[in-house]
């Protein structure tokens, strides 16, 4: 959408506001809907090509109005978790669909839904251990859980291990920074003889600091052998898994007991927007389900419904699945792949950029849209460098640390960027390489 | 904002939005602001009085603008929180001022500000009871902490007890379901007897179900004595402390450690918006802080800024404390206290017409905007009575149970509700009982 549809869009939208304000009285106070009634009125998946806004706009007065917010809000967070989890081509057991056993919720962020995934598989393994063992206490048990994610994970997974109150050790990674099976087990077998238990691994797919990918093919029969919870974080990497060329990343995924993405990251949803999928929703569920009375309602045991309030932290929700909605259909399917597909281009030209000049060495595989780089020499040196960088403030890099080495990091991230922002960064930064070099040699 | 202001000033945002994305190439990627540059260029309080939308407006360019997303964001939410804190005159331990202790910041819900508040307490006492006792573990620990709340307590305190792996016991509520000091005095003896620690304490100030208030002045001293946490949960009360004539319900907050409510639910703010204070933000912050490389800036230990990132669960934030500071700039805090005071005004109002009506008695005091009310009769004749007034859609109750009684709720809640709507419900509510009375007899 450009500036002038934006522009009158946007106006359109605010006398849409006010004139639902003002007519409010004549509205019903309850919808009249049945449960399950917006599936029907729906396509099964996302469009391939846009939609224009008039039918979107139109399909908000027919299909959301009448579901109020309530159930409208919860049924159609359903069927896009839906729309994207074919999108990513995610295994059938992770949809909600009419009859599964899985489904997807929007979370706030990864934290969350790495929280979220946590607290359910402790959940689950302590009943299962007091179940055996009626005498074991919660926290002889908590003593004795030992989670497991890569030493590149991000760090809301350590943090998520002390809200837990559970051991998290990371495992460490290989060369190109991943976990690898052997690692995995070689620490469990390590821990399960000195008598803990090994309950949940994260995997990650596109590390923070470098877009590294977890062996899921190798991590993920380990987990099932061993009835470890397996939940893969693909926060920033998640939104490529829609081109086809990307999706092999994330084979593997069938191992998994849940899976997380941020579509607020890459997919051009506005934050906050994080997608999670279980593959059976009774585990999430059953962690924390309390029904007060309330909170009841007539179809609370049918079957019929999705109660999200027991999928997430917070008990309050917001109607963040219109977001998806709205951008799905604006842009369809095409529409995004080509929006991925430009960015990792993008990332490529750069990295292209710096394998043409000797003093720079790349120090990870360029994958999607991140390049970790830095000059060949010492940390303090890159230090060096990375502060006149930001201190000219024209652009704006965040390190990392990869291994005993300080690494920049260049991210193809915003909405308009194009090849000339890249190469108008890359001659910046060479330029005040030169200076620095120079300065240095004086 | 009457809607025909609203129509001008919703097409002139929409125009702000598609102009700074038009301009973007030409602003700063960087902002050129020091820490602590908002604080000086608003004032220190809200005003009494509403502002113009004009004057707010071009607030946003020079206040907002240059210091963008960050640091602007942070620091108008602890501006924010300041100002609110001063509307409720909460003691000034819990305000950050320019050096404090404590501060505010905005959660997403009060179940968030809960569990949190557990998590820090259980940090505080996991620690000081591990330096005494070096050999003990966390899972011992736990196994021993017992956290307290009402019986009248919302069901999200019972989660976090469960979230947070420690026992949450319900104290028995008093004939005006508040929750006493000896009554907690008495469980706390017996739990500390049979060897377990105490260590957190709920407070409910206005219990989902009716309203009620639990004895600050009793429970908090409890409290302090025995160094357990004290947590205020006064979600939709809150907003009323800003009127004078309520503030005494808040009488005690001085005990407590946090204190949050909602002013999404009651004070004009769209959800989510969740104001959480702590007199110490070194005990929130302490439970989790974790600092990657990827998250460190060269501000980290000069005490001169706030990581919010540290405060919460998700990670990511969003720029809620706009929304305050354009609610309490167009309303002022005396149009902010006029829209409480009608709804309270409200709830009397359908009280006085309970009370005229002798086949109905009214089950809790009515102190702010619900109402809790019966049919003389049996449960399943108000059952009954609920049934049909929600079957005909025209109103909208949610009931509760106070001890064994099925007791009906009448919310005052609306933004536009006026005193018509309030007799029109009334007179809908008494038909269908004169209905349902009529066929019991039949």
């Amino acid at each position: 959408m450009n500036s002038s549809e934006f522009r009158r869009r946007g106006k359109e939208m605010t006398d849409f506001v006010a004139d639902y304000l003002d007519g409010i009285e004549g509205r019903q106070v309850y919808p009249d809907v049945q449960p399950g009634y917006l599936r029907s009125l729906v396509p099964s998946t996302a469009p391939e090509e846009p939609d224009t806004f008039e039918d979107i706009i139109n399909d908000v007065e027919r299909i959301i109005m009448p579901g109020a917010a309530s159930p409208a809000c919860t049924e159609l967070e359903t069927v896009m978790m839906d729309w994207l989890g074919k999108m990513l081509k995610l295994p059938e057991a992770f949809l909600a669909g009419e009859a599964g056993e899985g489904g997807g919720v929007i979370q706030g962020s990864a934290s969350e839904a790495t929280l979220m995934a946590l607290l359910a598989a402790r959940t689950k393994v302590t009943r299962r251990l007091q179940a055996a063992s009626p005498g074991l206490t919660q926290g002889a048990i908590m003593d004795k859980l030992v989670a497991y994610s890569s030493d590149q994970a991000h760090s809301s997974v350590e943090r998520a291990g002390l809200i837990g109150g559970v051991k998290l050790k990371a495992i460490p990674s290989d060369g190109k920074f991943a976990m690898r099976g052997s690692a995995l087990q070689e620490a469990m077998e390590r821990d399960k003889a000195e008598g803990l238990i090994p309950f949940f691994v994260v995997a990650t797919l596109g590390t923070t600091s470098c877009c590294s990918f977890d062996s899921l093919l190798e991590v993920g029969p380990i987990c099932n052998k061993e009835d470890m919870w397996l939940h893969i974080d693909a926060a920033y990497a998640g939104s490529s898994f829609i081109c086809p060329e990307f999706r092999h990343l994330l084979n593997g995924v069938e191992f998994a007991d849940s899976f997380n993405f941020n579509p607020h990251k890459w997919m051009l949803v506005n934050f906050d927007c994080s997608a999670m999928w279980v593959k059976k929703r009774t585990d999430l569920i059953g962690a924390f389900k309390l029904d007060p009375v309330y909170l009841k309602h007539s179809h609370q045991d049918s079957g019929l419904i999705t109660d999200y309030r027991h999928w997430q932290l917070p008990l309050g929700r917001r109607f963040r699945s219109l977001k998806m909605w709205f951008v799905f259909r604006m842009y369809g399917v095409k529409g995004l792949q080509a929006y991925i597909r430009k960015h990792v281009q993008l990332a490529h030209e750069f990295e292209h950029l710096l394998h043409q000049d000797p003093r720079f060495e790349i120090c990870a595989e360029v994958t999607l849209g991140l390049v970790c780089f830095r000059l060949k020499g010492s940390n303090k040196l890159n230090e060096a460098l990375l502060e006149r960088i930001n201190g000219t403030q024209k652009i704006h890099l965040v390190p990392c640390h990869l291994r005993d080495k300080f690494v920049l990091r260049f991210a193809i991230c915003s909405r308009t960027v194009e090849s000339a922002h890249v190469r108008l960064a890359w001659e910046h930064i060479s330029q005040l390489a030169s200076d620095l070099l120079g300065a240095e040699k004086e």
